[in-house]
């Protein structure tokens, strides 16, 4: 079984429309007379992280991986749970824990923690929870032929700051982009309103511009060269493959004023042969466009 | 640095009224006109369960742990996110955690999935999230003196299934005690309004009991021998000290009628020098009471 047959099969037991059918990053449940948005993401040694990494680092992208997810749903954070293995590196875990929820003034609010196994890779856990600011909540599935394609942020500078990081100038400020990524909290709750769908970029603007228009059933028309770039001009193509700046990719119908600063890099047309044209071509089969996670 | 330190260092993180200290197993957020119920907890393998152990059951148990907090809250199940490590025994996982989710009409809300790097333990994180039934909801800190100690279900159950276990009967019908625990959910619903404190037995009946009275500030007084027990008579002060039992602990003011079937097995009293007396005498400072996990 692999993890696609894997995720089938649990969207399945995803029953509850709060769900979204797991295609959205979060769960958006109706209380009362609010709006809750949930989320989980896990880093596990080896796989998100190296084990040379600073754990300070660590649990500050656990907990912006999380609030991201909330930022997509201009959702306003309200706490998190921490599931947490215990080892070396624990006094730095919860300095950056520490750093990272007085940064979003998001309060912790339960959680376990179990002494790794000998030899083990450390799993950390975390589920975040928001408020709707504005309702609908934005999914990735809105978007309309018409709307424009927008983002917000920029692309490149997380893996400029991982190659400081890999040359050995982890504590070089362009390093901060890959090991401290900032969630754009009020941006998303500025544009939730505004927007017929929108998400965070995680795993690459391009890959997940074909994930949304897919969603929606429509395609997207990139223009590459709009996109803002904070990496050198050569590395355009690269940087928007590139994953882990925590953008956030929005349709909306176009208008001449927006909230916060944002850059058209896009139209959403009318369900095509491919979800995605870049600079008017389907891309490569071969071209993965992004990171695709394990997970 | 070690996890009692750990988690004193979660606790100043965790300032939000709804965290209540970290001490209480959930938290109890008051959203809109209604109060949620939150609470994580994971299984690690080679901790929690054993490698060679039905992934079937490790999913039963993630959620009825989970289901059991809430159960002790009074609260109903609304929905799970999962975090799960993924590997061999994928289906065996999924069909466990179907079965689990459809018993108690749980749905899945979301969560994230990662391959586990090789060799690593695998890890399972769960965060369940309930709506309380009645307000306030009760903690582990409301024993008051004068009330009574009661128990809702039996304890021995689970360490006579693990013996059958270890014994090669992993099919007994015994054995389905311990790997596929009932959380009291009815019960804690019925019983909430009526509770000055409740929580599950997940440690020990005696340790659980233990930390209530000190985190109510009182003294139990504990009759062994009026403890239901389904094990032999002979078992009765190891079963005593056993956990995943899943029985509800709770103190409220003696009545003549319950909603369910409960069980008085002490009384509340004054804070003393001991927080705990078992038929009268203080515990042995060498008695562990019960079984301490690592988080």
């Amino acid at each position: 079984m692999n993890e696609f047959d894997f995720i089938a099969a649990l969207r399945k037991l995803a029953h509850h429309p709060a769900a979204r059918g797991l295609a959205d990053d979060c769960a958006v449940l109706e209380v009362g007379n609010e709006t809750l948005v949930l989320t989980h993401d896990a880093l596990v040694e080896g796989v998100h992280y190296l084990p040379s990494q600073d754990l300070a680092d660590v649990a500050w992208k656990l907990v912006s991986a999380n609030l991201s997810d909330l930022a997509a749903k201009g959702a306003e954070p309200v706490g998190v749970l921490l599931g947490a293995m215990l080892g070396d590196g624990d006094a730095r875990f919860l300095a950056g824990l520490e750093e990272v929820l007085a940064e979003y003034d998001v309060p912790l609010l339960g959680g376990d923690t179990v002494a790794a196994p000998e030899g083990a890779a450390r799993a950390f856990g975390l589920t975040a929870i928001g408020r709707a600011s504005a309702t609908p909540v934005p999914s990735r599935s809105g978007a309309r032929p018409g709307d424009g394609v927008y983002l917000c942020g920029s692309v490149g500078a997380a893996m400029i700051g991982l190659e400081d990081i890999r040359g050995g100038a982890g504590d070089s400020s362009a390093s901060l982009a890959y090991r401290r990524p900032r969630p754009l909290l009020a941006e998303g709750r500025a544009l939730a309103p505004l927007v017929s769908a929108m998400m965070d970029v995680s795993d690459g603007l391009l890959l997940d511009a074909r994930r949304m228009a897919e969603a929606s059933g429509v395609t997207f028309q990139i223009d590459s060269d709009a996109v803002p770039l904070s990496a050198p001009e050569e590395r355009r193509e690269e940087a928007l493959r590139w994953g882990d700046d925590y953008a956030l990719l929005f349709t909306a119908e176009p208008r001449s004023e927006w909230p916060v600063a944002i850059a058209r890099i896009g139209t959403v047309g009318e369900a095509n042969w491919t979800p995605l044209l870049i600079d008017g071509e389907a891309p490569s089969p071969d071209d993965a466009l992004g990171y695709r996670h394990e997970g």
